[in-house]
């Protein structure tokens, strides 16, 4: 029997959800649901396309609901929401709102008999797994995230809403000296600035002030003010032509010391390279959908993250020949 | 309460199992188990040691033992016969032969109402975990497992049995060019010899025939025929000087595709760099220990492997922590 997704949203994460369905044989997508009007959306495999508001209607044909909005206003809200009446993984990625959103996704869940994880895709998701393995196995160490090269839609936008810009990718990148570093297991302490660098590539309008807008980039508090930042001016085809892509990736290492007095070190590594980072995000969740409807029909309710899940539930395969194959 | 655990074979498995316990302040090792005559063993941190057939009456002062015997004749039968009177931690990694394995533990720890962990360590152990997310996330891919540089211990054997050597050490290497393949992303097929080369230090008998020797290591089956092989052969003495230690890691990578026509690539890479194999080996199974005993305390019996452990009973940090901390 094929477990039956439903999609929430429908923008780059709600298509890339949709074409990851496709490659899991035990998953069906039953369709997307949208706030905007059903008949205005086309989706890329062609399944049907639902107002929101016939979600609560479709309880028994839906398994699990893959939430595909934004962390900032649509998920505090929708996760909650939903997790009344169906199991449901979202992305939500605000790290310092997470224990907040997850109190608030428990009460309802555990209340409704339904299965709920947030904060599934890869950071939060496969780099906090590599976090919490890397430290429950070297617990005298350090670890160390670094994000990139890869786009930063966040910062992105931040450049965007300077007055003056007409488009504008920021790419993050880590600093090879700090990432050498590290890979030494010397356990360096780094400051924020000798992580990453921030590179921009911006489109200004006709006639605009480059150097303001370059300064106003620069001296943007918590998103440029305190990182080594480049700007490049360029047009608005090249842009498109050279920076159309959603790539990202990143490290998380830990260093660690074992033996009598600590003389044996140890590096451990989780390293991603994404060509798309909504569609790898989109796979992760998927996987975690397979997981959560098994701890749902195991009858394990509330509210998940992939700490809770044991690793076995997000495979296809069954636990028999993940033994033979894998371990 | 500090989780009590005990230490089953004092090889330098154990002595590391033994060291990694003092990284984890709410274990406690209460004694090393041998079966050499207690008085001739010495423990690293002063820890009691008793004959192995004193653990029988020993039931009510042990939380967890861990098993650091070898693979090829200790744990198939310890393991299965310490499990009806102990929760219990193993490194079995003979793959073909983990089914069996399992099969046999499961019986005997489910009857008796305990928890065994079979097959930790990093391959079987990490790498398996980095397996399945890898799979689990991207089905449509293909994954390549390297070691090295390392030293495997069973070539090294295999050389020392050889008429005419005194000693031997054999570093298992991958082939760069086979790994800068594999992380592009382009997904090649790699024969075995095409993934590995062996490097072996020999330290020959005085007029000893070491053209035969050469010969022999480098046409013995299954370990070195089908592998581009080099020997080298070295004073005992520069052997101990520079080949004394125990380094080992290696990579797992996942490469897959991602889109409506496979166009988006994703490399994700768990990599290992190990000063000590014995050690590292042995913090995994000290985590593993911590998850057998809250596993054990949650009603959950029989014999379990890194698959089917939720990630957050390895960290001693509590899950409201690790939440806020690291997710």
């Amino acid at each position: 029997m094929s477990i039956r997704i439903g999609i929430y949203g429908y923008g780059n994460l709600g298509r890339g959800v949709e074409l990851a369905i496709g490659q899991n044989p035990d998953m069906t997508a039953v369709g997307v649901f949208t706030r905007r009007a059903p008949s205005t959306v086309k989706t890329c495999t062609g399944i049907p396309v639902y107002s929101a508001s016939e979600a609560d209607n479709m309880t028994d044909k839906i398994d699990v609901m893959i939430l595909c909005g934004g962390s900032a206003t649509d998920l505090p809200k929708q996760t909650p929401a939903l997790a009344e009446k169906f199991n449901v993984v979202d992305s939500f990625d605000t790290h310092a709102k997470i224990p907040e959103h997850l109190t608030a996704v428990q009460a309802i869940a555990e209340k409704a008999g339904k299965t709920a994880l947030i904060s599934g895709g890869w950071d939060p998701g496969m780099f906090s797994l590599a976090r919490l393995y890397g430290g429950a196995v070297l617990p005298n160490g350090k670890d160390y995230t670094f994000w990139g090269k890869g786009v930063s839609q966040g910062h992105s936008d931040a450049i965007r809403r300077i007055d003056g810009v007409v488009d504008a990718k920021q790419y993050t990148i880590p600093i090879d000296s700090a990432l050498t570093a590290v890979r030494s297991g010397a356990m360096p302490n780094l400051a924020t600035d000798e992580k990453h660098e921030r590179e921009c590539f911006v489109v200004a309008e006709e006639g605009a002030d480059k150097a303001r807008i370059e300064r106003e980039i620069k001296t943007m508090p918590n998103y440029f003010a305190d990182y080594k930042t480049t700007v490049h001016f360029i047009s608005l085809e090249e842009l498109r032509e050279k920076h159309g892509g959603l790539p990202h990736g990143g490290q998380v290492i830990r260093c660690g010391q074992t033996g009598a007095n600590g003389e044996h070190k140890h590096v451990v590594e989780y390293s991603l390279k994404l060509d798309s980072n909504a569609e790898f995000t989109a796979s992760v969740l998927v996987a975690c959908a397979r997981a959560v409807y098994r701890m749902n029909q195991a009858g394990d309710v509330g509210c998940k993250t992939l700490f809770d899940i044991p690793p076995a539930y997000l495979s296809a395969k069954s636990r028999e020949d993940l033994i033979k194959e894998l371990l």
